[in-house]
């Protein structure tokens, strides 16, 4: 028994070897399967869950190939709408976003966890905090992971799979050891959290060459923070996309329909309000963004195949 | 100081006595202004809160004055939207339907108390039992009142004076000891609660009279159970309002526009359903609707007059 034991370990241990020499000598495109300069790209949609309008416009989006991922706000009350979607579609490609701010007017929601735990995640009114600066001055970390914890546990209890990790208006971002928590959360549910090697560089230096060691980085990130002039929506995306370099790229868009609810849930917003997502939309799941993407040889790829690189099905 | 608090005491015994008398010798409607024999009505919306469908229909309808009344749902994530209309509109009758059930499939909420002070309240999801009977089943009374109590005082901190308390779905009229919660609250907040005769009459006879008592008891209740056939939906309005005896009356509505949002929300509903609510909607604002009530010399009333009469504001 003894020496069976030793044997499998040894086998293990050569096995594992063998994966960290593999993981020396190809990069993350040839293991994905494309040439090692490859441009890869994730068209990743943020906020499911917030309204209906986003569920049916993300899910038009999957259907139509517009968006490779998108991830998944627990607290919001149409979680189950999309929950029952990821469910149906386990091959959609869905993550967690992990939300500790409720930013919006008159639309509210606030923890997961029991209320009484985690107090300093709560504005008077018993909602998350409206924006990042006010969490960042009173969240404490403790209560922070309970949250994210609650968040996930209750998303796998909806039967969702998530493909990766990520955080709603980057509020973690605002304190080293929030993102810690993010990082170590990852790695105990073998999930890839969304790493992205501009943003890091700018906050947080003094980690990355450990965050790179242990997680795949998203090189550039893009995201749109000021509405195109003149109406170009396409513009700054194709921007991005033109210049694009080889390596793993992340494009995030917000959608939704532009309607009542949309209208109302984002009133006072122009910023990522109901037509700022109705164009992300529109422009998504357009024949002018699909060939502005084969004209420059993207590869779309997914959070999925991330996993699979991060945490092979066979270490589990 | 002895003295003065005894003359106090004196006082305020002859003053509440005479307030008996009084009480003795009026009936409501003559206490209201009306004649003894008034049939007196009030139009009042359920579910504000519920969604923004519900909050834009219940806010065109009040000022349409296609309703007098209405009463919020302070779980639902769009109760800071009509809060914000009830406190910037506060000669709005406005109360609070009180919340322990949720129904619908793909749209949840679930206490307002900490989650772990009401178990018995929330399935395994953590939202609110979606029936009546599974929350007959499970609820604890303590943990009704607790939550009962986070409710109004949500609705009090932001901002609402309520004019009255009623319950979703009739879910505290499953158990005696859920309806005598709700009384006494409303004697401790010094808010009028829905009493409806006659289905106290068939729940819980042996309160009756002593819910007579303390309370104004609503004569005659309707509310549309089935749509009615052939679309007629004036039809069983007529019927009850063209009968109604003389006291005080109450017509329950649901009101929503029949949108995108509002289909999602009542998916797999036709009962109480995004067609159903735009109905009573169409119908609340209609002229015919007016035609009726005056026709029949309905005098409309709200569940301010009511509270003026049980709590008057020089006994506060």
């Amino acid at each position: 028994m003894k020496l069976k034991t030793i044997l499998i370990g040894i086998l293990m241990l050569s096995l594992s070897t063998q994966g960290l020499v593999a993981q020396q000598t190809q990069n993350l495109a040839e293991k994905l399967g494309y040439d090692k300069d490859a441009k890869l790209l994730i068209i990743h949609a943020d906020d499911l869950g917030l309204s209906h309008g986003t569920n049916s416009a993300v899910i038009s989006a999957f259907n139509k190939g517009g968006i490779t991922s998108g991830s998944i706000m627990v607290p919001c009350p149409w979680f189950p709408e999309i929950a029952s979607f990821a469910k149906t579609n386990p091959k959609a490609d869905i993550g967690i976003h992990l939300t500790l701010t409720s930013e919006w007017e008159n639309y509210k929601f606030g923890p997961v966890t029991s209320a009484d735990l985690v107090p300093s995640l709560q504005n008077k009114q018993g909602y998350f905090y409206p924006t990042v600066e006010a969490f960042g001055a009173k969240a404490n970390p403790a209560e922070v992971e309970k949250e994210l914890r609650a968040q996930i546990e209750r998303a796998m209890a909806f039967g969702i799979h998530p493909t990766h990790f990520d955080n709603h208006m980057g509020s973690v971002m605002v304190n080293p050891a929030f993102y810690q928590i993010l990082l170590k959360l990852g790695h105990e549910y073998r999930v890839p959290v969304l790493a992205p090697k501009d943003m890091l560089l700018a906050a947080a230096p003094q980690f990355l060459e450990q965050i790179a060691k242990d997680n795949v980085l998203v090189d550039h990130l893009f995201m749109l923070n000021q509405a195109p002039v003149a109406g170009n929506w396409l513009q700054p995306y194709r921007e991005f996309v033109e210049n694009m370099q080889p390596g793993l790229n992340q494009i995030i868009v917000h959608l939704a329909y532009d309607n009542d609810e949309s209208r109302a849930v984002m009133i006072h917003h122009d910023d990522f309000g109901a037509q700022w997502r109705q164009n992300d939309y529109d422009l998504m799941t357009s024949d002018k963004m699909k060939r502005l993407l084969s004209d420059n040889n993207i590869k779309l790829v997914t959070w999925r195949q991330i996993k699979n690189v991060m945490y092979p099905a066979n270490e589990q």
